[in-house]
């Protein structure tokens, strides 16, 4: 067997067995097979596609080219929560210490943003003192110990995704459904959780547009699950627009701890409380859907919720005082409002256009090389549906230099459209399981 | 610009523009864009294929990547001559002595073998002393002198073309219409030569397999030939079987001494013949094909170009008693003859089948880095047309150890393929000019 056969094969549209794609993943792991070939080969899967068995194979071998971590010593009902990213998405941050203050072990891997999608990562790590890179053995004692961890990928974990997911960022191989659900599921097999809840997001600011294709992957990534013996649910959520108020890194964590104390906007609250309910039932500890609603009710107006994140990110090495006083987080140098010019309803708050403006002002990274600055990013005072008049502040944009903070200020003027109805804004578009 | 998203578009099948193949061919060729860039970007290529314009802007962004040759100050009619490879492919050899000995300038520079087609270069080297890697300077002034010069590609020439060609050979990428059409014509176009003919050869041993193939590929590298101020013709040549008797390094410089001396195979002799008419009536200097006819069995039967080739090989530093003797050549250690189990009239003698068997003795490079034995090939005593009886010689397999003869026996015989009647093959397919 070799790579240039392997390719050829695939160039020309055949589907390659389990035993080729399990020679590609281990040989590329290892640094054999060049990032030039891979880089080839992904180009042809991006172009030609690949079919059900070939992805369950890629999202296998890619899972066993490290570590599958065993965490049956800690629970028998540990569940991962994972999005596939978009704008504005703290879903992580706000559903995680949820759950865990649920007595649910949730054991969590998060990744760096990259693109116009966040990570949650970054978000983290604008937390003074916060240690994203947890060992395994730390990583498990935390899930044992507060009930939660939130870590970033480590090198052990599907070091095969980890190589293909980098080169694809650099070859424009990002929006390849088989490959987008096989590097979900191969992280997510490889880290141990029982149960899987996806949040598969939907629309302008994420990698699926349109609702028919993100039920594809959705059921991709269920049908994966259970072959691997995982429980598998997919949320299909509204990525339309930004979610919530806030875009950027500081200023979602002060978003999330905002909703921890119960403040939550209505499609961040209509997205969390999704999502966890299919994590609580997922779990086997809950088996009604109005039971688990007012126990996430009760868990946040007692503060439990938002005390266990303190409590998580304590314990991680973060200094809870800035979430005890979020007016800690350092501030952009420049805040500009951004004033309309139009009036009527905001028909469309455009979620790429508002992610491509974030990652120009340095929320986020067009390159892995890229620093990125946690104090800028945006807070939205007009959403979907508010009405708006001439004058009026759509939004503030939380700039480092006046140039980029005037960039900006165009880039979300253009992100905005009105129209002379109230458009009602659909959070949760499907559930798949 | 920046290269993601010439790649992505390409991926989605747009086409390209001037301004973006030229911003790869530069970026590449400096090594700002990297190989697995490049890599994806001749992946998307080969699968969506190249539109007109985008061909010839390949083509003349590769040509000017590096030195473009001015041969005017030597002769205003310097014609080259180029074949798309083959096995058994030693026109080049033979030609162009034909044509210097005609006072016609030769300037050529020829490739290694890569894969089952092999290399003039590789074959010339067979000759102990031969030098293939002249300077441009010493290029120029052998023309002038010999009138012909054989020499390698120098890095000076095309560089961009180099780069590219060797990455798409260790991708599975060697078989594309545009990057095969565009490589040679940018090779051709910087060489310098005002005329250019092109062996476009077609069957199972060459690139293109079908005659409808060769064609679209010979009209192409006509128009392209044309758009750059070139007089350019193809000749579309069989390449079902192998050319001639003799396959392999040093036994296709003794079949070529053969030829010269005017002992030639049939097939040889008509694409031979064919190609030097077409190179005579570029030159200018021949208006008429019978005149040509009779000037090449001149010059042949008079030893002109037998001495010629001579003149060529001792200009360059080879050793000439090689070629006044052929028996001096180094002799593999077992020559094993084939023997056939069957009857009737050879139907097929697969070029392909025979060229994969001869990298397996050594004449090729499966990868650049190989090291090819020039001892190492085979004579075929029976070709399509030939009637056989069982026990007849069908070939001599000349190996470098008993395990590889074994195994090239094995493959010549599945080669050959047997029937009642007598085929006649035709050696010319077509002209496209």
């Amino acid at each position: 067997m070799n790579i240039i056969d392997i390719i050829e094969k695939k160039k020309n549209n055949v589907e390659l067995n389990d035993e080729e794609i399990g020679f590609f993943v281990k040989n590329y792991t290892s640094g054999s097979i060049t990032d030039y070939q891979a880089a080839a080969l992904i180009m042809a899967i991006c172009i030609n596609g690949m079919t059900q068995d070939e992805i369950l194979s890629l999202t296998m071998h890619m899972a066993h080219s490290g570590d599958v971590l065993d965490l049956s010593d800690i629970s028998k009902n540990i569940v991962d929560k994972h999005s596939t990213g978009g704008v504005g998405d703290k879903v992580t941050l706000i559903v995680t210490p949820i759950i865990a203050s649920l007595g649910i072990p949730v054991a969590k891997m998060s990744g760096r943003g990259l693109g116009i999608t966040g990570g949650t990562a970054d978000k983290l790590e604008s937390i003074p003192g916060y240690n994203i890179n947890v060992s395994l053995e730390q990583f498990k004692k935390s899930v044992l110990k507060v009930g939660a961890c939130l870590a970033s990928q480590t090198m052990d974990l599907a070091p095969a995704d980890k190589k293909i997911y980098a080169l694809r960022d650099t070859i424009g191989c990002t929006n390849s459904m088989p490959l987008i659900a096989s590097s979900i599921m191969s992280k997510k097999i490889a880290a141990g959780a029982n149960s899987i809840v996806l949040d598969v997001t939907c629309g302008s600011g994420a990698f699926m547009q349109d609702t028919a294709k993100a039920k594809e992957l959705a059921k991709l990534m269920v049908l994966i699950g259970k072959l691997a013996g995982r429980k598998t649910i997919c949320v299909i959520t509204n990525m339309d627009e930004p979610l919530g108020r806030m875009v950027g890194n500081s200023l979602e964590v002060i978003e999330s701890v905002e909703s921890l104390k119960g403040n939550m906007e209505k499609d961040v609250k209509n997205v969390v409380y999704a999502l966890c309910t299919e994590m609580m039932l997922l779990s086997g500890k809950y088996r009604d859907r109005n039971k688990c609603t007012s126990a996430i009710d009760e868990t946040l107006s007692s503060m439990r919720a938002y005390n266990k994140f303190k409590e998580l990110v304590a314990n991680q090495g973060g200094d809870v005082s800035y979430l005890e006083d979020t007016s800690k987080f350092a501030v952009a140098p420049i805040i500009s409002p951004v004033i309309s010019d139009n009036e009527g309803f905001v028909e469309e708050l455009n979620a790429y256009k508002v992610g491509k403006a974030g990652v120009n002002l340095g929320i986020g990274r067009l390159q892995k090389t890229d620093t990125i600055d946690y104090r800028v990013g945006f807070k939205f005072e007009k959403k979907v549906g508010d009405r708006v008049n001439k004058g009026d502040i759509l939004a503030y944009v939380y700039a480092n230099s006046p140039e980029k903070a005037v960039e900006a200020i165009e880039a979300i003027k253009e992100a905005y459209k009105f129209g002379p109805d109230e458009l009602h804004k659909k959070d949760i578009l499907d559930v798949v399981m």
